[in-house]
């Protein structure tokens, strides 16, 4: 972070027309966004939410509520506009870009989705890897990518999203692997499994771990093993936003994996990252743990694509917009606190 | 509420594309809102923040960290634009709509600027009333007209804001009447006093109780002996409000002594009531504990203004796009749960 930007910028928080402290965390969030930016009083004008979307062979074990062409139906969904996240987005006013990472179905052209297609959805991880080494590479250098072209289009805050019927299950077996929790202590009900599927789960999850033995340093090994074409896709995108000195918001547990896989690559990038919501999937506590972030917020929110990072992105505009935009102590000729 | 409306926009919430309940708070606030307003698919297009400013003659008890005249700079400053209040409506595009219920100084006539001072200041409560009872029923009906004139111009949606230095050391007495939690419990450091001061703001507070014996069941005598104007006010534009059939969305903690007085007199305003944030303040999770709320977020802000309220008001819109706008399973030809 720079941190002459982050100090001039906690120097203006603190002579303006409120007791110092007073809007708790949207200072702290300015300041860190001054050190992320470099600029002391950061203007966020152009959010965007990237959503990667991919399939996972391990749903056919009957670890999700939800069948596996739902995957395809909702990326059709998003590009109508008809999904959480477009109506969140265009709440906040921000571009979602929709990007097909390895989607088990053919999607027909369209001039909002970006087609980077991996596979047609990872293999069954409880029986082989996930994917080969090459395509974990691939998965993490395609977000840095998309991320870099968002960038270059003028977008200056990211926020990460996420879809893919078994994600869930990828994502609970990239933090047990990379933190070491037990799986029963990260593995939840995903879009809603019932008690049954929950224990069937948690059995998939723990067969896997013995049987590929991930090594928890190798963050691609951990995704090339039990991870997710759109959790090493996610990964990316939070690192070519750190590389490129924008924020990047943080949604929920998948996007949490994937926070997982960039800070083991690159320990530099956590700074950068910003924490939106605490999500209702047990084992995102470990994830925060982990990566030593607090989010901004508790909705008892638990749908990913990016709902509840867009929510975060608005605040982190009106925390710049608080640094920027408020009259100081001496413009409005506002008397200060009482020396006692 | 409206039953009906409520059990219809919960009927739409549990068919549109998401697993049910996967958007938590958003969804319940929705069918709140839906109760609220009588409609199935709320639109809450107008959003404004009444702000009612008033001085106390408590003040010059020393029980806060800021000078008196600081009431009326800021009042100045809200007019000018440059408060975190003015920053944080212009980002959800909300109204700020200023009212000098009874501020120690004459204000400028201002286009902005509602006059309807009720007096210079409350007097020392630690002395004699803070007001005549008169008074305090007309603060109340004060606030029902602003509420009223807002809604009858077109506002669909409106949040408490407040203004007054010494209003935490009234509020903390109004909860400590009205809840009968100790005063220690329940009264915390305002803008920032010291340890010194935090100890004279409770005795001052403890003395008073003692001296006039609120009756904890009549509201308009606990503001009448405690209160403050604009403690009334934003009492009566609570109930405006909810007689209008409007959400109101409660800040920070003058707020919350506000929704308490609104209650007491008429306990059906409450489930029109949404708290937006848990204030740093102490005594605040008292006045949700009495009131049966919990607070949309924490972020840990202590300004009041309105600008905790501005944000759940924001969240408030979000809601209610996420019921209207989002596509069904039908409408989206998107698979259901499977059944297991």
């Amino acid at each position: 972070l720079d941190s002459a930007a982050a100090t001039a910028a906690q120097a203006r928080q603190d002579v303006l027309t409120k007791p110092q402290g007073a809007l708790g965390r949207l200072e702290t969030l300015s300041v860190q966004i001054a050190g992320i930016t470099g600029q002391t009083r950061p203007r966020l004008n152009n959010p965007a939410v990237i959503v990667m979307a991919a399939d996972h062979g391990v749903a056919r074990r009957g670890v999700s509520a939800y069948p596996s062409e739902v995957t395809s139906q909702m990326v059709l969904n998003f590009l109508n506009g008809g999904a959480a996240i477009n109506v969140l987005a265009r709440h906040i006013g921000a571009r979602v870009i929709v990007v097909d990472i390895g989607v088990a179905a053919n999607l027909p052209s369209h001039s909002e989705l970006i087609d980077r297609k991996l596979g047609m959805g990872t293999a069954d991880f409880s029986v082989e890897p996930a994917m080969s080494r090459a395509q974990a590479q691939q998965a993490v250098e395609i977000g840095i990518a998309c991320a870099y072209d968002a960038i270059a289009s003028g977008v200056d805050l990211l926020a990460t999203g996420d879809m893919g019927i078994g994600n869930t299950t990828a994502s609970s077996a990239v933090v047990a692997a990379i933190t070491g929790r037990p799986v029963a202590e990260v593995t939840g009900r995903g879009a809603g499994i019932d008690d049954a599927g929950l224990a069937r789960k948690i059995a998939v999850i723990e067969q896997a771990l013995a049987l590929h033995h991930p090594d928890p340093r190798d963050a691609l090994d951990v995704l090339t093993k039990v991870g997710g074409f759109e959790i090493g896709g996610l990964a990316g995108v939070i690192l070519g936003a750190a590389a490129r000195r924008v924020p990047v918001v943080i949604d929920g547990f998948i996007s949490g994996a994937a926070a997982l896989i960039a800070c083991t690559l690159a320990p530099s990038a956590q700074p950068f990252l910003i924490a939106a919501l605490r999500s209702v999937e047990r084992g995102h506590d470990a994830v925060f743990a982990h990566l030593d972030l607090t989010p901004l917020f508790d909705l008892g929110m638990r749908l990913g694509e990016g709902t509840g990072a867009v929510l975060g992105m608005s605040l982190c505009q009106a925390a710049c917009k608080i640094l920027d935009e408020m009259a100081t102590f001496g413009e409005a000729g506002v008397s200060g606190k009482v020396e006692g």
